[in-house]
C-alpha cells in the first residue's frame, strides 16, 4: 500500500499531502516513550525480526490472544519461566497467518510501513509470503546500517526520552553521556516516573521506597525525609537531561493534604496499615507535591490517568504485566483535576499535560479545561486512541474550545523503536488531514494550515515539553 | 430513492457498492430475532399493511407518540382491552400524514426499501398517496407468493431464530421440524432466553419458576433442581436445533457466588424476600452460571444489556411492554464482565457476544475487551444503535483495537419478519461503506475488502453463532 | 476567507449552498439569549470594538487565558475594582497579535463573519493589520446605521428574547413595549428565568427571596406564597410577552415532593439551614413544579444543565462569574428526568426543551427520550457545541431516534448582539450540510431536505418557542 493520506476526498487528499511533505523531514521529537535506554547504550544489532517486531508488542500478542492464541506460542516469557516458542521463524509463520486480524488496525499500519520505509521490504505480508518477509528483515538486522544508535540518526530523532523511576541509577543515562548522546541538551534523556514509590496498592511499594532511601541518601522513614528523597533524585534526573516527569495512575483525582495528613498516610503505609482508600488518597495528594516540585524545578508533569491494569488476570497470573493485559476505564477529570487546578492551574510557568484513554470526555472535559487553565495542554491521543480515526476525532472534538495551541503534540509512548518514524508519521498525516479539512471548508486559509503544521508536529512539543533549553 | 450506498465522496461510493454487489445476493444469515414462530409454523396470509408494518413496529408508533399522536389511534392494543383504531386504511393514512417525522431515520430507510423491494411499490409514500400504497401492498399480500414461507425462500433467507424462554414448549418449533423447517441444522430454530425465570424483579418470576419446573419435572424448590432444570431445558432446545442463549439485563454486571450464596439468594427469591439488590446479585451470578453451562452444551451466550425498560410509565400502563417505552442507560462493561472474564475470558471454545444501547463505550470498553479475550465477541450496533451513521460510528470506534474478527457479523433483532432483508441490506452496505472508506485512504487494498466483506456478511456469524455444525 | 458550507465534498457542499440560499433570508427568531434589554430600549451607540467584541466575549478571554493572558489585560473587570487594560486599542492589538490561538475555534469562525458581514472589514486580521481593523470598524460604529436598533432591522430579527428574573421590575421592557418594540407579539421580549429564586446554594438566595416577596406583594414566608409570588410573576412576564421559561441547574435532577415536604425544605432554606442535598432537592422539586404551572399558563419550560459554574476559582475570585471558569460536567438525564416525564411527558400542550453541555449523552439518552415523550424537545447544541463539527455530530446522533422534528432549532444563548447574525448563519449552513449530505447519499430528496431546512431555520422554533400566538 502507498502512504495513506487518511483523507477521501481528492481535493482534501491533495492538501493534506501538501502540507504533510513541509513536515515529513522535521526533526523527530520524541518527549515519552519506552525504550530501553540499554538499546542505545549499548547499541547492540537487534535481534531476529519476531523478537524485534512480535514478541514485545502487547498491540500485536492480544490482538492475536483475542482470536485463541495464546502468547506463550508468541515467545512471549512466562512469570514461572515455563517454556513458550523460541523460534522466531515460527512466531513470524504465525502472524503472518493471522495477517488478516489486523486489517484495518493501527498494528497494521505501523508495522506495513515499518518494513517498507525502515527494512525497504515491499512484499506484503501474506501467509505465503511469511518466510520472504522474514529473511528480507532478518537480513537488514544484520547490516551494521541497523543497528540501534544508526537507526537513531537515520529516522531523524533530535530527542529521545526514555521512561526511569526514581530508583534507577541512570547508569544507562550516563554512559550515553560520556559517549555524547545524552545529558542535558543530549540525544537521549530520562523521564521521571515516581509511580513505584508514589503507589502503596503495589505490592513492591515498601522495598521501593526502600531504594528511595538508600540511593538518595535520605531518611525515607519520615514524610519530609520521603519528599526530600524525591526532590533530590529530581535533582539528579534533570542534571542528566530529563525535562519532565509522568504519573500513570488509575484515576486522575488529585487532593491537597496537609503536612500532617500525609505524614499519617504515609506512615500507614510503611506500616503495612494502608487501605485502598488511603493509597488512592496518597497517589491524589502527591501529583499536588509533583506539581508543587514542578514550579520550583520547571519539570513538566505528564498525568496518564484509566488504565485497569491486569483486567485479564489469567493473563497476569501467567505472564505478568504489560503485555495487554490493561484495559481503559471511565475517567472524571472535572471534579477529579480540580485541587490541582485550584492550587496551580493559573500558573503559566506550569506545564501540566494530561492523556486519556476516554474518548468520551474530549469534548465535555478535556479540551474545555485545558482551553480554561493556563497551566493544562491535552496529551496526544493514547494507547488505544493513537490512531489515525481516534486523531481525527480529537481534533475534531477539542479544537473547538482548546484550539490548537493547547494541544502538546505527539508523543509515541513506545517502546517499539523501529516503529517511531510510522508512528510520527502517521500522526503527521492525521494532523495535515484534519488541517485539509478546515482548508478544503474554507475554515482556514493554506498559509496558516502551513504554519500551524509545523507547529504541531514541532515547535509546540519542543516548546511544552521544554525541549528548547527553556526549562522555566 | 435509489439504493443508498451511504457514501458521499463518488469514489468510494463506487468501491462500497462494488463490494456490496459481491455478497448482495449470499444467504441472510438471522441468528437472534423475535419473529413469532406460529407466523411461519402457520404459514397463514399477513394481514393488511397497517398490522403489518405500522401497528407492531415500536420504532414507528414511539416516533408518532413523540409528536402527540397516541398508540390508540395506531391500533395498538390496551392492556385494558379499551377500544382502539382498528380501521388500517385510517392507521395508513395518519402515518403517511406524518411521514415527514421519519425523515433520516432509519425507519423510513427501512420502510421505504420494504414497499420497494418486497412489495414492489415505486410510488413514494405522502399524504396524497397513502391509498395508492396502500391498496399495492394490500393487493401483494393476497397473493400465495406473499405467505410467510415463500417470502422467508425470496428472501435468501438460511437460518432464523427466534426467541424463546425455557418454559415454552417449542411446539411451533416442533410443527416446523415436522414440516421439515425447524430441527437441527433446520431453517427455523429458537433461541433460549431465560429472563423470565432469572429475574427477580419481575412481577410473575415465581409463577414462571413453577412453570419451569412443571415443563422440566425438577423440583425447582432448590436452586439445585432449579439449575438442573435449565440444564433439561437447554438440553431441549439443542435438540430443537438451538444454538444460542440470549440475556437481557438491566445491566452488565456478572457475579460468582458459592452455590450456598446463590441457594439463599433464590430461597429468598421463592419466599417472596428478595430486594432490589438480590435481584441484580442473582442475575450477575447466573450469567456467570450460564457461561458455565455453555461451556458444556457449546451454546452461545449473548448479554443485551442497557435498556432501562418501561421508561414511560403511562405508556407501560396504558398499553404494556414492548411498545417503545423503553430508554438506554449508561452501561459499565470494563468492571461488570471482569468476573465473568476472569472466569471464562480466557476459553476459546466460548463465544460471549456483548451487544450494546451506550456507543460511548465502543472505543474505551468494549473494542479493547473484545480484542483482549479470547471468549469475547462484540454484537452488532443494537436497536436504537442499527443505523448506517451509527454502524459507521461503531466500525470507526472499535475496528482499531478489535479488528473486525472479533466482532460479531449483523443480527436484525427484529419482530419484522417483511423487514428482515432490508435490514441486512443495510447492514452490508454500511459495512462496504466502511471498508471502502478504508481502500479509498490506501489502508486497505480491494481483494482483502472484499473478503473481509463476506466474511462480516456471511463468515463470520455462521461460525460464531455456530450455524456451521461446529457446536463446540 | 469565504463563507463555509462547512461540506468537504464538492457536490454536498452544492447540495449545501442550495438548501441555505433558500433560507438566507428568512427572519431570524432568537427566542433564548442574554442581550441586555437596555442596549434596545437605550439605543446608544456602541463603544468601541474592543468593549464591544472582546471584553465582554468570555469565549475569547478564557482562550487568552488558557494561553497566560490574564482577563486584566484584556479590559474585563475586577471584582475589588482593580486597575484593569483601559485603552481598547491595547486590547485589540493583544487579540491579533493572539490570532493564531483561535484557528478552528467558532470564535475565529463569528469574529471573522462579523467583521466582513456586519462591519464590510474584509482586511484579514492579523498582528499587521489590527489597527487597520480597528479603525475601520470604529468608523462604522460611528454611524447611525450601527446604533442597535438599526442593526436589529439590518439582521432581520424577527423576535429577541433577553433574559431575566422575576425579581426584575422589566422596565426595560415597558420601555421598549412604549417605543413599539417589546409586550405580546412584540420584537424583544423577555425569558422567566427564577434561578436566583430557586437555588438555595447561592449566598445570596435569601435576599433574592426578599426581593421576590418585594415585588410580587406576596408573603414568601410560606411556601404557598413562595408559589404564589412565582404565578404572579409569571403572569407579569407573559403580560410583558414572555412565551418561555429557563432554569441553569448543575444537573437535571427532577423530582416530586408533596406540599408539605417541599414546604419544609423551604423552611429549612429561609431559616439558613438547608444542606446541599436540599438545595438540590428544592431545585428538582421546582422543575417539577414549574412544568405544572406550564402547563397552566402556557410558558414553554427550557432546562439548561450540567455546567459545573466556576470551576476556575482563581478566576472568579478576581472576576466574579460568567468570565470563562465554567466546565461542563457528565449529565444524567435518563434517570434524572424522569420523574418530571412521568408527571407530564405526555402532555402534548406542553414544550420541555433540554439542553445539554455533554454531548456524550445524545444518542444514548437524549434522542431516545425526546423521541418517545411528547413533551420533550431537544435544545440546540449548546455554548460548547454550538459549533460546525458539534451541530454535525449532534444530528447524526439524534436524528436516528429523534428525527428532525423532536428537535427545538437553533437558539444563540448570547449576550454578543453583534454575532447573531452569524452564529445563525453558521447553524443554519451546519443543518444544510447536514441535510446535503442525507440528499448526496440518496436518502432524502432535494424537496424534503428543503422544507426541512426551513423548518429548521424558521418554522420549528417559531412553533415550539411558541412564537407564534399559539400559547397553549
Amino acid at each position: 500500500m502507498s502512504e495513506p493520506t487518511f483523507a477521501i476526498d481528492r481535493r482534501q487528499a491533495g492538501i493534506a499531502r501538501e502540507l504533510f511533505e513541509a513536515v515529513r523531514d522535521m526533526p523527530l521529537l520524541s518527549p515519552h516513550g519506552h525504550v530501553d535506554p540499554r538499546l542505545l547504550a549499548d547499541d547492540d544489532p537487534f535481534p531476529d525480526p519476531a523478537r524485534l517486531l512480535i514478541v514485545p508488542d502487547h498491540y500485536v500478542t492480544r490482538m492475536l490472544l483475542s482470536q485463541g492464541i495464546p502468547p506463550s506460542r508468541l515467545g512471549v516469557p512466562r512469570r514461572d519461566g515455563g517454556e513458550v516458542e523460541s523460534d522466531p521463524r515460527a512466531i513470524w509463520r504465525l502472524l503472518a497467518e493471522n495477517w488478516h486480524l489486523f486489517r484495518g488496525t493501527p498494528s497494521r499500519l505501523w508495522l506495513e510501513q515499518t518494513f517498507r520505509t525502515v527494512f525497504g521490504v515491499e512484499t506484503p505480508l501474506r501467509r505465503e509470503t511469511a518466510d520472504e518477509v522474514y529473511d528480507a528483515i532478518a537480513a537488514r538486522l544484520a547490516e551494521p546500517g541497523f543497528r540501534p544508535r544508526a537507526l537513531f540518526e537515520r529516522f531523524g530523532i533530535e530527542v529521545l526520552a526514555t521512561t526511569e523511576s526514581p530508583t534507577d541509577d541512570l547508569a544507562q543515562h550516563a554512559k550515553l553521556a560520556a559517549d555524547g548522546w545524552g545529558g542535558p541538551d543530549g540525544r537521549v534523556i530520562s523521564t521521571f516516573r515516581p509511580d513505584n514509590v508514589v503507589d502503596m496498592d503495589r505490592e513492591d511499594w515498601r522495598d521501593e521506597i526502600g531504594k528511595l532511601g538508600a540511593i538518595s541518601g535520605s531518611d525515607v522513614e519520615t514524610y519530609a525525609g520521603y519528599i526530600e528523597a524525591l526532590r533530590k533524585r529530581r535533582e539528579a534526573f534533570i542534571a542528566a537531561g530529563t525535562t519532565c516527569t509522568d504519573h500513570g495512575h488509575p484515576t486522575a483525582r488529585t487532593l491537597k493534604l496537609t503536612p500532617a495528613e500525609a505524614a499519617a498516610v504515609y506512615q500507614r503505609g510503611l506500616q503495612g496499615n494502608a487501605t485502598r482508600e488511603d493509597a488512592e488518597t496518597f497517589r491524589a495528594h502527591m501529583l499536588v507535591e509533583f506539581a508543587r516540585m514542578s514550579l520550583d524545578d520547571g519539570l513538566v508533569l505528564q498525568i496518564h490517568p484509566g488504565a485497569n491494569r491486569d483486567h485479564n488476570r489469567k493473563l497476569y497470573a501467567s505472564h505478568g504485566k504489560d503485555v495487554g493485559g490493561d484495559i481503559p476505564q471511565a475517567t472524571d477529570y472535572v471534579h477529579a483535576l480540580r485541587p490541582l487546578l485550584d492550587e496551580f492551574g493559573m500558573e503559566s510557568r506550569l506545564h501540566i499535560v494530561v492523556y486519556t484513554l476516554d474518548e468520551y470526555t474530549f469534548s465535555r472535559e478535556l479540551a474545555p479545561l485545558a482551553g480554561g487553565y493556563p497551566a493544562m495542554f491535552l496529551g496526544a491521543p493514547w494507547w488505544f486512541l493513537d490512531t489515525p480515526d481516534a486523531m481525527r476525532r480529537f481534533r475534531e472534538a477539542v479544537t473547538d474550545a482548546a484550539g490548537f495551541y493547547n494541544t502538546a503534540g505527539f508523543v509515541d509512548d513506545t517502546r517499539a523503536f523501529c516503529s517511531i518514524p510510522v508512528r510520527h508519521s502517521v500522526a503527521r498525516r492525521s494532523d495535515a488531514a484534519y488541517l485539509a479539512s478546515l482548508v478544503a471548508q474554507d475554515r482556514l486559509p493554506m498559509d496558516e494550515a502551513a504554519e500551524t503544521m509545523a507547529d504541531l508536529a514541532y515547535h509546540l512539543p519542543k516548546r511544552i515539553f521544554k525541549l528548547d533549553g527553556n526549562t522555566k
